[in-house]
């Protein structure tokens, strides 16, 4: 899955994942989300445009200035894949425990 | 957090996530794990090491052999990290539709 790749590499970048945790608590405007980072703007911008790929923001023109906003679709996606995986093994590991049990049981009886 | 940029980072590849998948599903040596990749061993091994060194599986030697296993603590660190952000913006569309009903039900009375 193509999209499973882009997603994970955008949050593999801690600038990225800042502008995630901003956008989190409402839209922003480029200049606005760049602030804190003391990044030269068009450095800045191809983090925006790895996250607007992905589709992890989007972005919309109001008037003269663009507006960011996240979206949470690929992160579901990418948090299912991560949840499935690490249940799917605890759930083995679980399984291993109640045979080690029994077994123990088995051998004390 | 340099945890979550290699967590993250090892995630981004689909031979790295399959190896996951089989590993799921039980602990594997490395020539069992390579086998349906059809890639050169070295560069498999790489792979490996990727995922070994940001702490998502483990391995031992057992004997001659060398044993892959998931190690499932870096995963629920991603996907907490996903599930804040997730959860964090969606509470604030929730917030924002409630505001948007009570505004249409003043307009209305």
């Amino acid at each position: 899955m193509a999209t499973l790749d882009h997603v994970f590499q955008a949050l593999s970048n801690p600038t990225r994942r800042d502008v995630l945790t901003r956008l989190g608590r409402g839209p922003a405007a480029m200049t606005e989300l760049a602030k804190p980072f003391g990044m030269a703007l068009p450095s800045f911008l191809q983090h925006l445009q790895v996250l607007e790929k992905c589709g992890l923001v989007r972005s919309q023109k109001k008037g003269r200035v663009r507006v960011f906003e996240l979206e949470t679709q690929p992160l579901r996606l990418a948090e299912d894949w991560m949840k499935t995986h690490r249940e799917q093994w605890e759930a083995r590991l679980n399984q291993l425990d109640a045979y080690l049990l029994t077994m123990e049981k088995e051998t004390n009886d």
